[in-house]
């Protein structure tokens, strides 16, 4: 298989992958929420080139992760918001993150720390059921539709 | 700045992205959270050439995501399974498949339903606040140490 063909796979974790599978990727997102939105502060914040900061640019606007928006004419100058899309990967940022600081820390603590907006304290977030409230861990279990890449890949033995 | 400078910036989401960053890597672990330890079933499973299963699995190793273990002699074959540091990335491809039915669907449903382990329904897991139980959303707000990558950035404009 080829790496273009790995967002066919009726699979929705190849089906992400093949969005931001790129490396640099995340690195805009990361740089999204911390409320970036135009060009030279991309090229500051990601710290890749000039060509790859339009080019990734351009690219998440195409996947309907950023929208652009005219920030100024003459000349016409767009900034780069995150989508209702692009938002909803908070969470996979949040995880990330939250695995970078227990696993691959420099043993001085966070280099970012969360604060909740709701209760105003230090937060570490979880990952819970959204019925039962309790975290989701090796117990959770998996049901593929009949077409689910694990299921033809089986089928194939 | 190179991309392989990306992993020493003082920031959790980019020291993550310098080990994740890989595109395949993110389909390993979806293998492995599936149960898949030897090195043919990855083949398969993951579609990648055999050159680049081993070269991923190899380096996964090194980077402390899955351990090898010796299921047999005489010619010796190792399997590879999830490390406790590998299996704490379950929320980081729980995350990712969500965004994934919800953003990338082919309107066929779900490819694979997640069952709780603990109420036995079907469940979309979400991320809160360890602290309130919250979901986190835009009011979480993030404070930086003195180093950090965002930080830093800021201080030589």
């Amino acid at each position: 298989m080829k790496w273009n063909d790995v967002g066919g796979q009726v699979c929705s974790v190849a089906r992400a992958v093949s969005v931001l599978g790129d490396r640099w990727t995340l690195l805009f997102l990361r740089e999204a929420f911390s409320g970036t939105t135009r060009f030279e502060d991309f090229l500051d914040g990601v710290g890749a080139s000039r060509a790859t900061v339009a080019e990734r640019l351009d690219r998440l606007t195409r996947d309907g992760i950023f929208e652009q928006h005219e920030y100024q004419t003459n000349p016409v100058r767009y900034e780069y918001r995150l989508s209702e899309k692009g938002a909803a990967l908070l969470p996979v940022v949040l995880t990330l993150q939250s695995w970078g600081d227990r696993w691959l820390g420099d043993g001085r603590g966070r280099p970012a720390t969360l604060v909740c907006g709701s209760c105003g304290r230090e937060t570490d977030p979880i990952l819970v059921c959204d019925s039962c409230g309790e975290a989701v861990g090796d117990d959770l279990r998996a049901e593929y539709r009949e077409d689910a890449w694990v299921r033809t890949r089986q089928s194939r033995r």
